[in-house]
């Protein structure tokens, strides 16, 4: 057990070609051996001029290793003796490679695992793959389109002087020239009054839904979402521990009326009445107002979540319901993962006067302000024109994208799904006949490398046909043809018939 | 009332200078108009003639602004009758200036709320402005100093082709390329030894401590914290409902002893041991191994802060106490805000393998991977050898400010204050006669437009003597004598005597 040498030397592996220096790993090696056991209290080591030799190594190199080991306690010299393990070493058990069983998690962690569908992890950790097909994924925009060489032109102004404002801690809120830039984009897009001071940058949509979930909502608490509605805004609200009450959309949106017999008493709404998401619907005037009395007359709030109302395909799309809300429960939601790009990961929020200092102070404590040079380029493309130009531009080549992919899909599997063109947004719905499940589709159809999601993924009751949710803003028309006879033969090969839309 | 005309003209206040165009301010505004009940349901509107003249428009302008109303059901056209106002506008009531009371927030808000102590809204709050000078702020390291020329080359290298590896959702650890280049980091600077998979990038190590609190602690658990310590942390961990059980730092760091006295069944001990924060011991192998022990015997977490352990000036820094684990129980948290730059906004989380899974799965819910450009950035910036070199001239930069700075203020204002050179870290602490309020001082120099932190900030328990943590990697050596000839200024306009270190 104390025998000099061996037990050491065998378990060394010095690496030359690696850019840790020689003396570096030996001495990460023998404390590794010491911390594990393997190396026991009290054991002499090998002299310096025996490991020369066997390891080929300088003294120098070992005189370095050994003096940090001495330092730190690992090692102890006895003149004339040699060099020991410390003796505080000697009643260290070996570690097994068994694992011991980890400490418990919380309960909250416990929720949020159970939570987590096949879908949710599916977003997180399947379509960042740089090489995964983008083409039907929805949420995925033209990445190819996206104005680089404008960004690039705005990012370099912020990295020519390093200055405090550029590189140190920024705002709370988020910088105020970016805030500004909101405040105006939204009174004129989306009918929108407010100040800069009632803006807050996030980190995108899903920081803003759990902040405002943390910030509004005690567990317990009931809550309206649309259904099918947005996966990640559920999680996170039901990660706080919210009962969720599922409310179906018809042809206006939301059905409040079912709200107000089956939990009228709910603390709080989530709602995307811009495009329903996912079906694409517009919530109506007389539901909104509906909506917006319900939340005053009983001091609730409202979250309008208003992801992608920039690509619309024809009509002006309806005023925010903030813009509507004359009491102040409305709390706006906005993201610049759609109509720039989802890895900048900007968001904001608009809130109400009264909700401003508490959002803020749970912000601080949940993270800070994010980078304030994506924040600058970000305030600089809105003012400057290019943010609008983009929108424009984007509108028609999705318009287009979707009009090709429309009519290759209808063509090639009409009697298969049925679709209807979208004013809004950037996928489509593939209606399938009611006998199929459209989740073992969407699973199936991934195995083949095509991606699509499933509305049953969306739905917290079923009462609607399957469906397959088909993206077209990453489609480029010339590859619409090809990329729609890949999902048929996918669908053939699974043994579906493109025929009648039943299983062969 | 509804008489036409008048009322509604006189609330309309078009701008001609904006870029909003006319007939979109005309539609606004009559809609804002009708919403706040100024305009009530049935009202006739004066004729586009009327209108034309009054409002010096075009016809076609103010046409353009009644049929977007008029599509959104806020107007009425009666053929031959003019155009009035919806009827279901009629009951509306005029919205009053004065705010109803707004709806409760949740309870977790009210806590954050009473926790954010003056201080911590200090931090987010008043050291964000630009021109606020960074001199004694501790944690402001040297702005001018770094490198953004490098930065930018790296930057651009990043913004050629617009990708979805580049602009898409990023994975949700992290770009893998970081991740890869941080676990050899770590493994040389801080001796751990982890796989890429186990390192999760955040957006700083504030994230790291919110997230880590979720997946760790129930409401109630009781957790030892550092005293002084971490305030963030503090926050973030009391924020999930936990209470803290102080431990007060002796010479060898924290002390353990008090902890299995106090509270043998905490659930989690948060711990900076490389450089205690904020007195700058280092915590001694003896403890550190205890401290683990106690860990494995009682199934429990202990979370690593390892903030700016790179700015070490004088001996190698010990390994992290991640290093010396061998039973997976200690979590490591590191961050680029120091060595790099706050705004950044990047860190990471090093966590043992049972805990990669459920940290993701929350990571997932609460927020997305950053920026991906950013992250890539930061990679090659750490694997092309920038990263150590600058920490190495940051190193040489900080120990000739701490030498210089550290002179200036022994020499003015050694009676006031007694101080002592740091191994580690980036501030000094000014440490005061007892009977002085060092909250009270950092206050009221701040009102002289000096900023420091008093120690006392940093106490849960008081039984430390009176200190101000003075930053010196922000004072660059010219301007020493300087900055410390307005702090004494300072002292003196508020009446202390810098003789003796008492009021006069």
């Amino acid at each position: 057990m104390k025998s000099p040498g061996g037990r050491l030397l065998t378990g060394i592996a010095l690496d030359r070609a690696s850019p840790t220096p020689l003396y570096r790993q030996l001495y990460l090696q023998i404390r590794q051996q010491i911390l594990a056991g393997r190396l026991q209290g009290g054991t002499r080591l090998p002299s310096t001029r025996t490991l020369c030799k066997e390891q080929s190594l300088s003294r120098i190199t070992i005189l370095n290793a050994f003096d940090q080991l001495i330092a730190e306690g690992f090692l102890v010299s006895r003149p004339g003796a040699g060099t020991y393990v410390g003796a505080e070493w000697e009643s260290r058990e070996t570690t097994t490679d068994e694992l011991r069983k980890p400490p418990r998690l919380s309960s909250l962690s416990q929720s949020v695992l159970s939570l987590r569908s096949d879908h949710f992890s599916g977003i997180s950790y399947e379509t960042w793959e740089p090489n995964c097909p983008t083409s039907f994924l929805p949420s995925q925009g033209a990445f190819d389109a996206f104005p680089l060489h404008v960004w690039k032109r705005l990012m370099n102004r912020h990295l020519c002087q390093p200055t405090k404002a550029i590189l140190g801690y920024g705002e709370v809120k988020g910088l105020l020239r970016l805030r500004e830039a909101i405040a105006e984009y939204v009174y004129d897009a989306r009918g929108i009054e407010c100040e800069a001071s009632q803006v807050v940058i996030v980190s995108g949509a899903q920081q803003a839904f759990n902040l405002l979930g943390m910030l509004l909502l005690d567990p317990q608490d009931s809550i309206w979402m649309e259904d099918p509605g947005h996966i990640a805004a559920r999680i996170a609200l039901q990660a706080q521990g919210c009962r969720v009450v599922p409310l179906r959309i018809d042809e206006q949106g939301i059905d409040v009326q079912q709200g107000l017999r089956e939990c009228p008493e709910a603390r709080l709404a989530f709602t995307t009445p811009s495009r329903q998401h996912p079906l694409g619907t517009t919530m109506s005037y007389a539901r909104r107002q509906e909506l917006i009395e319900w939340a005053d007359r009983g001091n609730r709030w409202i979250i309008e979540d208003d992801c992608d109302s920039e690509f619309t395909y024809g009509s002006r799309p309806l005023p925010a319901l903030y813009a509507m809300d004359q009491w102040a429960r409305v709390i706006y939601v906005g993201t610049f993962s759609k109509v720039l790009y989802p890895s900048l990961r900007l968001g904001y929020v608009i809130l109400p006067q009264a909700l401003v200092d508490p959002f803020c102070a749970m912000r601080a404590v949940m993270d800070r302000s994010p980078s304030t040079q994506l924040q600058a380029v970000t305030a600089d493309f809105i003012r400057e024109g290019h943010f609008l130009g983009h929108i424009r531009r984007m509108r028609a080549l999705y318009q287009a994208r979707q009009e090709c992919l429309l009519s290759a899909l209808q063509q090639r599997l009409g009697n298969f799904m049925q679709l209807k063109p979208v004013s809004a947004g950037m996928h489509l719905i593939g209606w399938l006949a009611p006998e199929l499940d459209d989740a073992a589709i969407a699973k199936e159809l991934a195995r083949h490398q095509i991606h699509t999601y499933a509305l049953s993924d969306y739905c917290v009751q079923r009462y609607l046909p399957p469906g397959l949710l088909i993206g077209f803003a990453g489609t480029p028309v010339e590859q619409a043809e090809e990329k729609v006879e890949a999902l048929a033969q996918a669908l053939l090969k699974m043994g579906h018939s493109l025929q009648s839309g039943h299983k062969n």
